[in-house]
């Protein structure tokens, strides 16, 4: 049975009224943008998305990602009207004020049913391909009882122009992620004007091109916005519906220009608006029938979602399936084992060649994880333990090849942490976290388990030279909120940090790996994970302390020789290995203090920019990095060449001492 | 008359030799790009290029980007065999070691002839896209007798995979750059095996949907190569073509596969391509027949250089055009007026306004800026002093909408200041530096003279919440090296700042701008331009000197608020405007100990991370600052609920001198 408009009409115009309305209260925000998108998103509430409002958590609803999220009051309007807990009114109210969970861009830490943060363009929808990826996966494990739901996006002309764009639809289209619809909301504006001034891309020929199946609908008549639902739905491609819209649509006089993107209206705009759509409702209110119409809206999602309880409640697999979406680790003592394994028989390897190791003990003792690297699986060492390729013949496997992809993959990773069931890791070069940074800062915000496998962590990948050897990386990391930074020593360290990262469920993880081999730091048996301190005491000084040397990752090993050559001079040097520096800020003062006592003299040493080591070295202390680009040769000369030697360091130590 | 394949054979065979013994005896390198587009580059560099050894910086030359930079020995081959003074064989021979310009991927500043430094997947393509739009805007102003040339690239698989490409593609597409050509080596295979492990799509289909004329050929065929090249040359669109190759051709067992791409054959595979390839010289000799044929090929555009000198000799726009390409600056005391007008008549702005002040005084006198923004023109301030729309119909004007292409923008300006000519400003919000990160490395690393206008600098861009504050930005842009990240307090500072990011030839700006309004702060004329310090007093204690206060941008003010009610209780107190940090640690130690003294409380005022702030603050100072994710509400109440605020700082001060 087709959508009755006279019903549609009302409610769409609800969606119209709250928004102007709560951009003009907060004299900021952004309304041309749900104005224009309310018809679409009505026929998607009324008939396609499957929710429940009274259980914004339910493992298989359909996931709805709101890219464009400069819209938010759209997302809000819809959580409001059909009767989601949040936002109340008043959260609508007080929208974009200090404690309103209706936030500038909707935040997912903030709002049940907003299911990942947006408004960094394009990464709304490359994280629905996440979504859509975990989806497929989880079903192909737990079968179409328990997880069949789909993903939808509502993207704007800034989220298609984005380059990582391409890279999204690149990977959708490959995996044939056919359960994924995005809703463009094609209106031919942007903030400098029309798409015009910029841009001459067909974009359908371009999905098309892509992999995509490519529907168009005129996105203010809702027969032909139901009609086009119904064909990406059908088809087994995923599915761009091109809805023709009116930015800013029932505004009389701004309608269809860039002016109702990003302003309020104003009162007489929103007067002749009001006008226009026939709405005379005060601010903030919705008459009840039109209410009523809404919150209809969620009934045949409820009724799914009892069906659905019943089906899980009857599963064998219920335990387990409740286990993966709650993201809770299955009870092991297995890296604890592994350590000590490695205890009783050292190993000199890379630490990228550890977290392999690392990886392949885990792997198979916990299903949750799906890896995969941006072309440099070889190099980053990500497949291990036994998973196979993740394809569109066979979303069971765990290993995706994500392609030269390297924020696109992070993003996808981003998706499926906070689609939940899974936890995702994914390898690249170190150096090109650059490339992905955007989403890295969305993981941390949004605390999203995700685990960066970042290979070739300094000038210590040698040949390749100052484009792919990390520099400021490494710092430039550590001054981001809510991200763990790992830079292990050795193999029994990257077994700790790899077991950390698992454990923190709201937060991701940056592993900072060699391509060199390292020598075992690590050989005696301690009581407990010494990385999960942060920074920990790993020698201490035999003579009177005098020195404290901090070092991490590989050059751990250059600070215990600098020490062996101190304290054969009598000079006593604690070597304090900083794994994450993140972690030791968490401890206590006296923990802190004890680990770089005062009075001794500080030493950092590290293959990457002294920036930040004063922290913990002070303003008279020695800080070993690299502040400049590094250079082309041979690892062994590049670390004799910048002085990460203790034949180089030792001496500036002396005369620090002695000056 | 078409190229006789008989000769053209043994000159790619000779670039294949070189790359596979280089490769060899660095034991480290990529053989199997060079090998397989040996034969496409010998047409290139035998009848399309338009290059005169002697000269590499030749202006009207025809610029070539290897963007696929990891097969460096294409380029050192193509180089050393055409005449260039550089590489020597000797150099070649040293492939990948230590001094040696022939570094493992292609650097800009190592090598004459090398036009951008590559590696980083994508960014040589859309760097080309700007010394394309570079090229057409000369040409606007100085005519076809001084500026007439191509834009040549090698590009692979990974460079049309990655999301930059979509920017750049959609950048030309738009502005119709019909002189940029893409060598596209279409050879299947990336790192982790053939492409299609990774992808689906048809690239061919994706180009022309962006406005791309497309042509194909046999990458292995000279004459098809040719004519390929003479379609994408005489067609007014920008040109792909698609040369179908094999990776490694030539190496018998190995060629066609990923085993090629980024490891040395071995000895066996090259006596096996050796004998397949007919190459019986020793490695690194070039027969003598064999190098006068590729001697022979700068010939055509040494005479043409010959050509052109006489017309720049000859032209009256000589003196202006000399200027443009050396990148100097005309002499001027412009912006020392511009300052003493705005000391005469303070101005209380956001230094996003203040910047476009300055840009209205500088644009009008400085023909060389090519403004833009990455669709924040209205926000970013960045059209001004008069400059219009630089499109596909009017080249000669210097405003460029990119679009939402942050990354695109800032890789098309760097090849823009690389070209030469014109020195290139853009903006978007400082929080998507992230976006364009990959990109601004490239600036710092290639010493690129570009200006990024970061506004909406902090949580004073209020509403528009977390996803839009920059927190950890600024800091971690200062642990980049060689780039000027610049964070003025007032309409005075900013004007200082652009001059400085115009007068520096060899480093690339960011300029951190608040989008909300700022007391002017310096009130009296100075000697000289105090920001060039990076940082400086602008205020004494009158009081016995007790703390000093460190702030930059829009907290400089809150410092000086806090140092009034200091002095009020008798406590003396300097204020420091740290303004560039980069600057301030190039002074020399006693200009340093002198604004920041020992023994005073050193106190750092920065809504943003805390994190590098010890640097100056020592581990007993005070670092005020915000080490988590910001908030949406209007700015006001975000700086009170952080505690930027005098009332929130001075009593931390005082605890702690009471402490």
């Amino acid at each position: 049975m087709s959508l009755d408009p006279a019903r549609l009409a009302p409610m769409a115009n609800a969606i119209r009224a709250l928004s102007m309305d709560a951009v003009q209260a907060a004299n900021s925000g952004h309304p041309g943008m749900p104005m224009g998108m309310a018809d679409v998103a009505t026929v998607l509430w009324s008939k396609f998305l499957k929710f429940d409002p009274s259980a914004p958590d339910w493992a298989d609803r359909d996931r709805f990602v709101l890219s464009a999220g400069h819209g938010s009051m759209l997302i809000y309007s819809l959580l409001h009207l059909s009767g989601y807990a949040q936002p109340t009114m008043d959260d609508i109210r007080n929208f974009r004020q200090l404690g309103s969970p209706c936030a500038g861009h909707p935040e997912n830490f903030l709002l049940p049913g907003v299911e990942c943060t947006t408004g960094p363009l394009g990464q709304g929808l490359a994280m629905a391909v996440g979504m859509a990826i975990a989806e497929r996966h989880l079903n192909a494990s737990f079968g179409d009882d328990l997880v069949d739901h789909k993903t939808w996006v509502i993207a704007g002309d800034g989220c298609l122009m984005e380059g990582i764009n391409h890279e999204a639809i690149g990977i959708a289209g490959h995996l044939k992620l056919g359960r994924m619809n995005v809703l463009w909301d094609d209106n031919n504006i942007t903030i400098d004007g029309g798409t015009d001034l910029s841009t001459s891309e067909d974009i359908k020929a371009r999905y098309a091109a892509t992999g995509w199946h490519v529907v168009e609908c005129d996105g203010h008549d809702f027969a032909d916005i139901e009609r086009a639902m119904h064909e990406a739905v059908a088809d087994t491609r995923p599915s761009l519906v091109a809805c023709k819209t009116v930015i800013g649509k029932g505004a009389p006089n701004k309608q269809g220009t860039s002016a109702t993107h990003g302003a309020p209206l104003g009162p007489e705009e929103i007067s002749a608006a009001r006008d226009v759509l026939g709405w005379d409702a005060a601010p903030f209110e919705v008459p009840e029938g039109i209410l009523a119409a809404w919150r209809s809206t969620g009934a045949a999602g409820s009724e799914a979602h009892g069906a659905w309880a019943s089906r899980l409640q009857n599963s064998v697999q219920k335990t387990e399936f409740e286990r993966r979406m709650a993201g809770d680790l299955p009870e092991s003592n297995a890296t604890q084992a592994y350590i000590s394994a490695l205890i009783a028989d050292p190993v000199k390897v890379a630490t990228r060649k550890a977290s392999e190791m690392a990886l392949a003990d885990i792997n198979p003792r916990l299903p949750d994880t799906i890896g995969g690297s941006a072309d440099l699986t070889g190099s980053n060492n990500t497949k291990a333990g036994g998973i196979e390729a993740l394809t569109a013949d066979n979303y069971g496997e765990r290993y995706i090849y994500y392609g030269i992809r390297e924020f696109g993959m992070a993003a996808a990773m981003n998706g499926m942490a906070l689609h939940g069931g899974v936890i995702p890791y994914g390898g690249t070069f170190l150096v090109f976290t650059d490339y992905a940074r955007g989403a890295v800062r969305l993981s941390a915000l949004q605390q999203a388990r995700v685990i960066y496998v970042m290979t070739h962590d300094s000038i210590g990948l040698g040949e390749d030279g100052p484009t792919h050897q990390p520099v400021e990386h490494v710092a430039s990391l550590r001054a981001m909120p809510n991200l763990l930074v790992m830079r292990p020593a050795d193999a029994v360290e990257t077994a700790e940090c790899w077991e950390i990262a698992l454990q923190n469920k709201t937060r991701p993880t940056v592993l900072a790996l060699t391509r060199q081999g390292l020598p075992q730091m690590r050989l005696e048996e301690a009581d407990e994970m010494l990385s999960a301190k942060g920074g920990y005491r790993i020698a201490s000084a035999k003579a009177k302390r005098k020195v404290v040397l901090v070092a991490t990752g590989s050059e751990l090993h250059v600070a215990a020789e600098c020490a062996a050559k101190l304290e054969e001079q009598g000079i006593g040097a604690d070597v304090v290995s900083m794994v994450c520096a993140e972690l030791f800020e968490e401890q206590d003062d006296a923990y802190k203090a004890d680990t770089l006592p005062a009075g001794a003299l500080k030493v950092s040493i590290e293959a990457g920019t002294t920036f930040g080591w004063e922290r913990y070295t002070g303003t008279d202390g020695i800080n070993i990095g690299l502040d400049r680009f590094g250079a082309s040769a041979p690892a062994g000369q590049l670390f004799e060449k910048f002085g990460f030697t203790a034949e180089a360091i030792v001496p500036q130590i002396l005369n620090k001492l002695n000056g």
